[in-house]
């Protein structure tokens, strides 16, 4: 070892040891006949002390080290004067005997500190140097505590960890494969997994009872915000259980990582089906860490809340809905017309935005009141459970169009008024969800979560009848509104599985080719068995405190998928395309 | 749960309970008015019992089960009158009230026994099958519990595990990468990595101090036997280390394996350096289960043990040399002419076999007794430690290409002697490799372990007068003569990595394309380090005691790269060929 201690480890109880440190140099202060350095390394910072009357040589070698120059020196512990107790190693430092420079630094292109200098592209080019930070590196150490955690955690409940190929079968149903084509086998590819779905299903079948597994899956999509190509999912299934049994084993690991992550408790985990959700939240993955849920004032199960005939637009519209903001009647004009503004942009896409100002005097003021009477919209108001001192917003239009965009504005409310606390967590079971979903374009089923899923048993007939109306046996684990895993029960049964395919547009022929394989594995005695998957990238993020995954990642892609710093996707020789029996042509 | 128990559970400590009980039908018996199930899960074998007298419905039921239908059963635990005590559940049986069919299963193209009547095609066709049976199950229990030891060691040695990234970039140097083309980026191709070197040295400069990760690698190669396109790596690094720390490291990993798996104390590992195991074991992974050494009779290093003038062979011969065979005098005329054709064939590569007979009674009979007089034969066998009854076998000719078939025929007869037992492990490290070694085809060097690899300091200056003769400061573990891992001190200094890839015959500008992202972050501190990487396949097939690495791959390829289960690499659609901007030429 060219050291005897780490950076973080020396206080009092070393005093007067002579010990070896390594490390970067995180800054020098000269300060008259003394220089001092804080040597920095994985574990910690500890003060390094030079003194001119002592040796002077040394000391002006150390005046000579720059930021980030790796150095090794030997010195004794000695107490400080002035203790900086907010550090673990705050108590002591180092006096310097010898210094050696074990590798010089340029000078790094940002600042090696928590509010660096650099900006985002700066960074993922030189992540090496990012990497260095304390809050990113913090990042990766929870990321690699969690996936301890789990994997302990799943131990003991008897989970084996199966490692699934990466080389597998292109299929064409969902998102978009990445293909990697075969040299042996010039013209065909292999499929790099976007999850591995059927492989753990095939080891149910197999016997395993109890699978997890973390490991990296890949989308070639175009990215949105914070949507990576490779990524890390908790992937687990189990055998002769019911959903209950899923649900209570994975509520299990949440308490765990909470438990022993942030010290909290975790109260049985509460389920909202799925049409609760979209009713309440206009989202199926509702952040419940505040209520403010959505009031419908005109749906198809809602009996309307204003007068017919007095203003066209809630008159004509499917679906007329709204929210509370508390506390906010004081909302200025401008404000209004900003947060107007914000619900027509495109991202939103609302035609407009009513409000209802129900002031602390009990008036009422609103965008509409030339349509209706103040008790009319005070009604309203009230219906709504606004209280004196409220803003009540109101959208309409479109059913889902609608509840995405009231969704929306829920959201920015809550940040606007400081109700999603990043240290506040409120986790729920969404159950329930629909089997299928109605895809226009394609003018056919979908499945919604994907066509191994089970439907409820007492749904089974409504196949033929109303397909859209079948709930299937799936569950999410939604956190502070965000989806963090996702599972069901699976079909089992190669009748009803083949059914399914019928229903999703596979011809038999094509089912055949596609997952031939599973069909005929549940002809040889498959268990009940269902599963579910985390997405590792964000619930690192989620216990991180942070919107982005990316800081989660070591080594992230940018938006266009490309990762700059080793500068891949490239090009490749000619030589590799002809072996592969591959051209370019461009699109 | 379907179940209150599993299959493997039940004891006396449970007699009289009722249970439920979800497993598949592994055989059944009919005894007159009795009928006998045996239930299989993944945790045992629990014996239903059915009586004819107490329900007739019932065990009519049970007689039309057939094997691998998926059942549940609810019954009693009773005590058996037969017991087998060879297994758990041995000493009792459930007596069944209730059986539920789960699922029906057609009749499996090969039995789910150990001895299993299905060849190896067909198995790995329904490899979901074969991983039913229990030994296959057991290799992959014994896969998961192997990854569980080594994460929970290093995790105590303060090792974090990270994950780099599998869309990398291509680089022509060493084997084939598989590549991915982009979509987004038309004409440019993602490689799926040979191992995360690079990154796992970027992790270094970044001041992480102590990666692991047990991850997937790729490589694109002809596939010789029990070779995968996709293998896992145990992959480490260090920072602040010298070889010393590193083996010492790993020495404690392994011999944490060993005790946890084996109950094996493992003493220190022995070292040897390269130029020692290749003089006497003929190879860099010497099998040291057994000495049986490679006595060399004429080399650039030893006097000839053979008067010359005599025979033109050995007098022409760079190089000669032979094993002892002890106790293998007695070998007859057509055993020493079935050796001599093994040695023949292409594989093996010698052009015949010379062998001397030192009989028990202190008689000398050779294939070269007209050359050479009892006398000087004599002497070379005892030169060699040959004792009486002991059959000396020696191969002649160009050295390495002797050396490598005198190797291959050392470990032929210790399998022949019966002295490589599986039970019986022997670990040792092989040292100082040579940093380079010449490419006769390409006239130039390569890197014997790869490009990042550090000189020895004190072989430096050998760089520009004798690069062959440079040693690396590298190490491979060696178990039972398989390479389980290797690893080395890297080069850490630009300067002198920019030298080594001079030396490979990379142009300045070539380094820079392909490693530009390696070299810039040197220039920013990277600290003095180390790692090495294991061979998971490989290390699970040791421990379980089998030859092929395949045993222990859940669906692992057939030798043309092929997954025959799912069928891929398969064809894709036009459609997406013409989005990835490809197209298929063939060869």
């Amino acid at each position: 070892m060219l050291r005897t201690h780490t950076c973080g480890e020396l206080s009092m109880q070393q005093n007067g040891l002579q010990v070896t440190l390594c490390g970067w140099v995180q800054k020098s202060r000269d300060l008259g006949g003394m220089t001092f350095i804080d040597l920095r390394d994985r574990y910690g910072i500890t003060q390094l002390v030079f003194n001119m009357d002592v040796n002077e040589e040394l000391c002006k070698t150390a005046r000579n080290v720059n930021r980030e120059y790796v150095i090794q020196v030997k010195g004794k512990v000695t107490e400080r004067i002035n203790k900086n107790l907010k550090i673990p190693t705050g108590e002591i430092e180092v006096l310097v005997e010898n210094l050696e420079i074990l590798n010089a630094s340029e000078t790094p292109p940002f600042t090696i500190e928590e509010n660096t200098d650099g900006g985002d592209e700066l960074r993922m080019k030189y992540r090496y140097l990012d990497l260095r930070r304390t809050s990113v590196r913090a990042n990766l150490e929870l990321r690699h505590r969690l996936a301890s955690l789990i994997r302990n955690y799943l131990d003991g409940e008897k989970f084996i960890e199966v490692e699934t190929p990466v080389l597998i079968k292109s299929t064409p149903e969902g998102a978009r494969d990445f293909v990697v084509p075969s040299r042996v086998h010039n013209g065909q590819f292999y499929a790099l997994p976007q999850s591995p779905q059927t492989f753990k299903q095939l080891l149910m079948v197999a016997g395993f009872d109890r699978y997890y597994q973390i490991v990296k899956c890949f989308r070639d999509e175009d990215l949105r915000a914070d949507r990576q190509p490779e990524f890390t999912q908790i992937d687990c299934e189990m055998s002769f259980i019911e959903q209950e049994d899923i649900l209570a084993t994975f509520e299990g690991l949440v308490k765990h990582l909470f438990k022993e992550v942030k010290n909290l408790d975790v109260p049985q985990l509460p389920r909202m089906t799925f049409a609760h959700a979209m009713k309440n939240y206009g989202n199926d993955k509702p952040d419940t860490r505040f209520e403010m849920c959505i009031q419908e004032l005109k749906s198809d199960e809602t009996q309307p809340a204003f007068p017919s005939g007095k203003f066209k637009l809630f008159d004509d519209a499917e679906y007329t809905a709204g929210i509370v903001a508390s506390g906010c009647a004081a909302y200025t004009r401008k404000q209004l017309d900003e947060l107007t503004d914000w619900v027509k942009r495109p991202q939103i896409g609302a035609g407009g935005l009513v409000y209802i100002r129900y002031n602390s005097d009990g008036s009422i003021k609103s965008s509409i009141d030339k349509f209706y009477s103040s008790e009319e919209l005070l009604q309203t108001a009230q219906r709504m459970g606004a209280q004196k001192g409220d803003l009540v917003l109101i959208l309409s239009g479109q059913k889902q169009k609608t509840q995405k965009a009231l969704s929306e504005l829920r959201l920015e409310i809550g940040n606007r008024l400081g109700l999603r606390d990043k240290n506040k967590f409120s986790s729920l079971w969404v159950i329930d969800f629909p089997l299928l979903e109605w895809n226009e374009e394609a003018q056919r089923f979908h499945a919604m979560h994907h066509p191994f899923t089970s439907p409820k048993p007492e749904d089974i007939e409504l196949l033929s009848t109303q397909p859209g109306k079948v709930r299937a046996n799936a569950y999410d684990l939604v956190i502070n509104g965000v989806e963090i895993g996702g599972g069901s029960i699976r079909i089992f049964d190669k009748t009803l599985q083949s059914r399914m395919f019928e229903i999703l547009g596979f011809t038999p022929e094509k089912a055949m080719e596609q997952f031939g394989f599973l069909l005929n594995a549940f002809q040889y005695g498959a268990p009940p068995h269902g599963g579910l998957a985390f997405g590792f990238d964000r619930l690192c993020s989620l216990f991180g405190g942070s919107d982005s995954i990316r800081d989660f990642i070591a080594f992230p892609k940018n938006n266009a998928a490309r990762d700059i710093m080793i500068d891949a996707p490239s090009f490749i020789e000619n030589e590799q395309l002809s072996e592969l029996g591959i051209r370019i042509t461009g699109h």
